[in-house]
This record gives structure tokens, sequence and C-alpha cells, in this order.
């Protein structure tokens, strides 16, 4: 490694001592008689102060050195209440380790991003460098090490499910084509087919991957490609079991995010979400007699909520129970997949939930039917043929016992945790109908 | 959750009360006063004792229920020194909750498996629960989850990269193809250029992923679906920091199977590796001497080691070093793809190694190249254009440390720990030349 490296969260336990430092540089201000370096590594800022004319000892003049040129600095850790982390070094050397070809595309050290979303995007490999895009990824890989935690903890096995399908999962429409050896396949839609089966084999799965939707769909929360955070577990008695998992594992992941990115949820000022030990909860039916009854609007009759339902019941929750969270309960069947369960009592709508997150559908999930019977039966009633449908349905010519689960959509989640306007923002390379690069 | 469900793993903690436990009927014997059932659970097996006759509550006699039914058995835990785990149920109340269709393809209860690989493979949903597939695919979860905390604690950030690219990663043969709506795109074959732009966001990176290959081989060790173990970091030195950071991943990989897999490890009467604190090496022109000097082959002049040099090399560090595991470095540049780091003093070898693992490749790393001008060089050296890897090269017009890093094959590494024939032992639903599905 570079030797003796100390990062900048180090830094003040040093004072006194000669030391090196490495980074990019994140900023110069050249003042008349001095000039100031911040290096940024992985652990935050350093301060490094040097006279005006100082040069490298490659011969440079410091002030000239680029932004973002990779520099090793050695020198004396000095107290100084006016750096970053109360510290900084003084009479350094400093080598440049890589000089960059060009500058940023926009200034990286400012905290407001001042560079349009395309921009942004088309220079990801140099632009997620700023502070307020690095820390919505940290929040989504803390929120991913959450969920994982949670699951962990409660006796879920880590699955990896193929995403080279032979058949569509759950849709013929909307799949990613591919050339398999010259046979036709597809990209999976979800591992939802795959996880089910699993619980044949551990009871309580997870899996955490990309899932594929060619839904030429151009939102600002569509993606192409997305991670799925999903998780499915059997010996349930209904949904409500399901909702119960999916609020522990939200508490585990806000608590991760509050735990592992304390830097990205100072650098974003955010407000994590407080999860209920019970979050409120509606049927579908009465949300949309509440609406009918007190919006502009009667959804009545509707086999879905709109986009403006959602963000109604998110104000609704939000004002009556003081919750960023709802569960909306039993969305009617004909609008599920053919492997949802139906309500007993009410054929007509599904043991199956939305949880909305400030306004938004977030996570979706449900109890499945796990009667191999009933698999043909609602084949059958969709008009569907089994034979499409052969490897999933041996799990339950098997024996499979009651089973559910859910998936969170983890740019999703992250969006709506740091107020994202839009999905791309914390998506590290966004694929969607007209990227494909970088 | 099935009401005050008991699993087998905590049933004698309970001697004397009356539980309930539910789980897949593993195995029947009826004998002539007594029948005898073997429930299985995700933490192990429960036995059940009942009356010859004995009925369901649903009028079934229990000795016809196929194995694999899902049942929920209510009885009174009673000590028993030949159960499994020292208790049993007795005075049972049987429910069936799902019956199956058909017998399994072969006997799930029976410790060796009697079916042939293409059986076991074509109905992987049920055979998945024998128990030795469900071992290795817990050594193979155990060891991801090691993986991932050996990183975490050396301060290396998750990533998800993505898996649909506009050009193809690394060489333009052997890729699928994808219709992205309209457009050419491949299945990224890894995520190296990725990984290697998030060491300017991040310093140190780890992604857990699919990465898919069309190369078509037929053998006991290629998949074209695989799940990859990255790592990559900045400021290093040279190769040998990676090596170090790798031996370190690979003893934390170990030390959690140790930890999370014991009836895993015991199912499949394992020996883990030890990881020595310094994994013996080779440079491989030295290693060709070695085998030239000793073996009845003479391998120098080749580009590239052999499987039966590796093997040799294997045997020769088990026995001079009793180690499980050998690096061989510096291989010839020409092998190496164009980002590799060549050796200063001797530019024909490269900075980049393979671990062999019991005489077998399990590990491909080392140092890369990290100024923009040497990856100009590189490409125009090989006739390769630039404007193909314009996104990847905008990570080093902007400032790129000397760094590395590797990959680990999930499937080869469970496939080697588990003493597995084939690769496809160890996955859940292998994708080959041949197989689609289940």
């Amino acid at each position: 490694m570079t030797p003796d490296r100390v990062l900048a969260i180090d830094l003040a336990a040093h004072i006194g001592e000669r030391v090196s430092v490495a980074g990019w540089l994140h900023r110069r201000r050249e003042l008349k008689s001095v000039t100031f370096l911040i290096i940024r590594d992985r652990t935050g800022l350093t301060q490094v102060v040097l006279p005006a004319s100082a040069t490298c000892g490659t011969g440079e003049r410091v002030p000239d050195l680029g932004e973002e040129t990779v520099v090793l600095v050695s020198g004396v850790v000095t107290a100084s209440s006016q750096a970053p982390g109360g510290a900084e070094i003084t009479e350094p050397e400093l080598t440049p380790l890589s000089a960059p070809a060009d500058p940023p595309p926009f200034d990286l050290y400012r905290p407001a991003m001042t560079a349009a979303l395309p921009t942004v995007l088309d220079h990801a490999p140099v632009t997620l460098r700023h502070p307020r895009l690095r820390a919505g990824l940290l929040i989504s890989a803390a929120s991913v090490a959450g969920f994982r935690a949670a699951l962990d903890a409660r006796g879920f096995t880590e699955i990896q499910t193929p995403k080279i399908v032979g058949s569509a999962t759950e849709s013929g429409a909307n799949v990613f084509a591919i050339d398999y050896f010259g046979q036709p396949a597809y990209l999976a839609q979800s591992p939802q087919f795959y996880k089910q089966a699993m619980i044949g084999v551990f009871e309580r799965v997870y899996e955490t991957g990309p899932v594929f939707r060619a839904e030429p769909h151009d939102t600002a929360r569509h993606l192409a490609e997305y991670a799925s955070l999903d998780a499915e577990f059997g010996f349930i008695t209904d949904h409500y079991d399901v909702m119960a998992m999916l609020r522990d594992v939200l508490a585990g992941m806000v608590a991760a995010v509050r735990e592992r990115a304390i830097w990205a949820t100072n650098t974003l000022d955010l407000t994590l979400p407080e999860v209920p030990d019970r979050i409120p909860e509606l049927h579908f039916a009465d949300a949309q007699e509440l609406i009918a009854s007190s919006a502009a609007w009667d959804p009545r009759g509707e086999p879905d909520l709109s986009p403006a339902d959602e963000r109604w019941l998110g104000e609704w929750a939000a004002r009556e129970h003081g919750s960023d969270l709802l569960f909306v309960t039993g969305y009617p069947m004909v609008k599920r997949p053919f492997y949802t369960h139906p309500d007993p009592e009410r054929p007509e709508y599904s043991r199956s939930f939305d949880l909305l997150f400030r306004g938004m559908e977030l996570v979706t999930g449900g109890q499945r039917l796990h009667q191999y019977g009933d698999y043909l039966a609602a084949l059958a009633a969709r008009g569907d043929d089994p034979a499409r449908y052969e490897g999933y349905l041996q799990a339950f010519r098997h024996g499979m016992p009651p089973h559910g689960g859910f998936a969170i959509g983890l740019e999703r989640w992250t969006a709506r945790l740091t107020g994202a306007a839009n999905i791309r923002e914390v998506t590290m390379f966004p694929r969607d109908l007209h990227r494909l690069s970088p």
C-alpha cells in the first residue's frame, strides 16, 4: 500500500507527526502568500497548506495542478481549528501520482450540483465523485447491508438465481430477448419463480440482484435494469405475516443507514423515516372509499390505484397516523399475477399488498398460491398454458408450504429516502430507454 | 406464522411441552406396531412417533402420505436418545398442508445421491432439497457473506454495476447479444470496467453479482452465467498488495463457512483449507522452470499454464509448503487483458497473478494501468480503437490512483471446497451450452 498513509478521518490523532496522505485534489485556493489544497479520500477531506510559490517534486507549480489530480502528500500534522477535522498538513512535500487530461465537467467541490442531469449521467465515472451523488450511493449500499442483516438474523439464506431464462417470467411482453447459443432466451424480469422454488430447499430466502424490464417507460422512476431486494418465506398464515416481516426489514434498513452512512446522511441533511412498530394499513376497497369521500375525484371501480391516489393516501397517512409508510392491502386479483393468493372471503380481492412510502409505491408483496392444483386452475382461468411454466410448477408438484414474500426496488427506495427527484440520480450507471452508456 | 411452531434445532428445549412442528415429510418408516416420520425443516430433522394405524385429521392413513408432503404436527416433546437432537414428538396430531403430485425423482432421504447429474439438474426445484446439494449451496452462501464481511471491515463499499452494456467488456467475442429497444447491446462479461471507474468514487469497492460468458465450453468447470465476487481498490504499490488483500478475504470466507455453515460442513464431512498467513508464490517463469526440471514435460515457451501444469503445481505446493493455495505471479502480458500493468523490470511479464486452489485456477487478479496515456498506448499496441472504450477511459482522464483487484468465481470456489466433481452440483440452476431450464 501507499506507505504509512493516514486517512482524513484519522488525521487529528497524529498531531505533531510527519505522515503521508493520499487522495484526489478536490479544491485549490491560491491566496497572495499561501495556497490551500483540499485532498479528498474515501473517509473525508484533508487541508494542506503550502507557500504560494511551492512546487511539486516533479517541478510543477502546485497551484497549477488540476482538480482531480491524484496526489501523495507527506507533511506534518498541525492542529487547526479552521481545517476539516481540526488538523491540517503543513511543511508538505507533494507528489502527483496521476494527472487529469481534462477538468471535470463541473466543479465537484461545490456543495450544490451545477450541471443538468444528462451531463451528470454522460460523465458518471467522474461526476459520481461529487459528494451529493456519492452520498446517495452510500445510502444505497447501507440499505442493502441492512436488508441482508435483518434477514440473516431471521433464518433466511441468500440465493443467486439465473438471470438468463428460457421463458418469460411473469408476462410474455416487456422482456429483453437474447440469442443464447442459437436458442431464444430472455433476461429475468424478477427472481419470483426461483425464489419460490427455493422455499422448498431453505424455507426462507433472499436475493439482492439485477432485474430487467423492457417496458418502454420514459419517466423519473423507471429503469430498464435495477437492483431488486427480494425475500420469500414459507409457513405463513397469510399476507399479514409478510407485512410484519417487511416492517422489520425496513426498520433494519433504516437502522443500517443511520449507523453506516453517517457522512452521507449529514451531507444530504436527511431526516430518516421512523418505521412504526405497526405500519398503518387500509384495504384497497376502503382506500378507494376514503378517496371518493374526501378528494376531488372518485376512483371506485378502478382495478388499481393511480399515482394521484397514492399521493393522496400518502398525505392521509402522514396527517392521520404521522407515518411516512402505509400498507394498502387486498388489491383486486384482476391486476395481480396468476400466482397471487386470493382472499378466501372475497375472492375478487387478493392477499397482496403494496407499501406506499411518502405517497409512492415502493414494495409489492403478498401470499402466493402453494397448491399444485391451484396453479393449474389459475393458469387455466387466464387461458395460459401450464407447459410454459413446467420448471416453475415442479416445486409445487412436490409439496410447498403456504408462503409469500416481497420485492423492494433499491433505487426507488434510495430516491425516496434522499428526496432525489429522479431515480437516475441514485443509480451508478442507469439503463433506460435512451441510455446504454457509460 | 404457523402458530407456536418450534424448529427442529430447538426441540430438545421443550421436553414435556405440547408444541407444533412443521416441515416436509422427509422419510417414513412403517413397522409392525409403530410408524416413524422424519420431518425436515430449515434447521434439521424431527422424529415423530405414531401408532401403525394412525390417521391424519383429514382421514388419510399417515403411512400413505407421500414423501415431501408438507405437514403440521402438534404433539408432546419427549426425550429420546435415538431421535435426532435427543427428542421426538409423541401423541401427534398431523395435518397435511400440501400433498405432492408425484414422488421425487430419487430418494431424498438417502445420504448418497442415487441419480445421475442430468436427472438432478432437470428436477432442481425438488432435488436441491437433498442434504448434499443443500449443503453445497449453504457453503456458497456463507462464502459470499464472508467475502462481504472481510471487505466491509477494510473500508470497501458495495456497488451494483450494469449487466447490460453498450459494448463488449473485455473482448469482442464470446458475449451474449441483446436487442435493447432496437439497439444492439451485450451482457457484461465482468464488472471490470465499472469497478475500476468506481475507485475514483469510493477507492475500495466490491460487487457480488452475475457475469455472463458466451464461450461454447462444455466442461465440468464452465458455466454461461456465474456469480463473480469482485473486488478492486486504489493506492496500492503493486500486485503484492492485491495478493495480501485476497489472502485476507479468503481467510474471511473460510472462517465464515466454519462459523455459519456447520451443518453443511458436517453433512459433507469437509476439511476446510488452512489459509496460511503468507500464501506460497512462484513467478510464472520459475513455475515453468520447475515443471521442466521435475515433471515429464517442458512447458517453457508456452504463454500460459495448462491444466496439467496447474495440477502439478498444486501438488508441489501441497508437498513443499503444506498449502492448498499457491500464487503464480507475473503471467506473460501477451495472455493478459490490455488493462494489465506490466512489470517495469521485465515488461514482457505482468503484475498479475492467478491463485491456484488444490491445483486449479480459482482467482485471477493483478495491478491495472492507471494513467490515461498508458491506456491509449496499450490499446494502440493491440490495434484496438480507444473510441470503443470511451466511457471506460473517462475515469482515467480525470485522475486515478495505482490500483488493482481480483475476481473469485463463486461456483468454482464452492466446487473446490466441497470436492464436487462438476461445478453444476453447487449451482442452483446452472446455465450452460445445453441448459436453459429449469
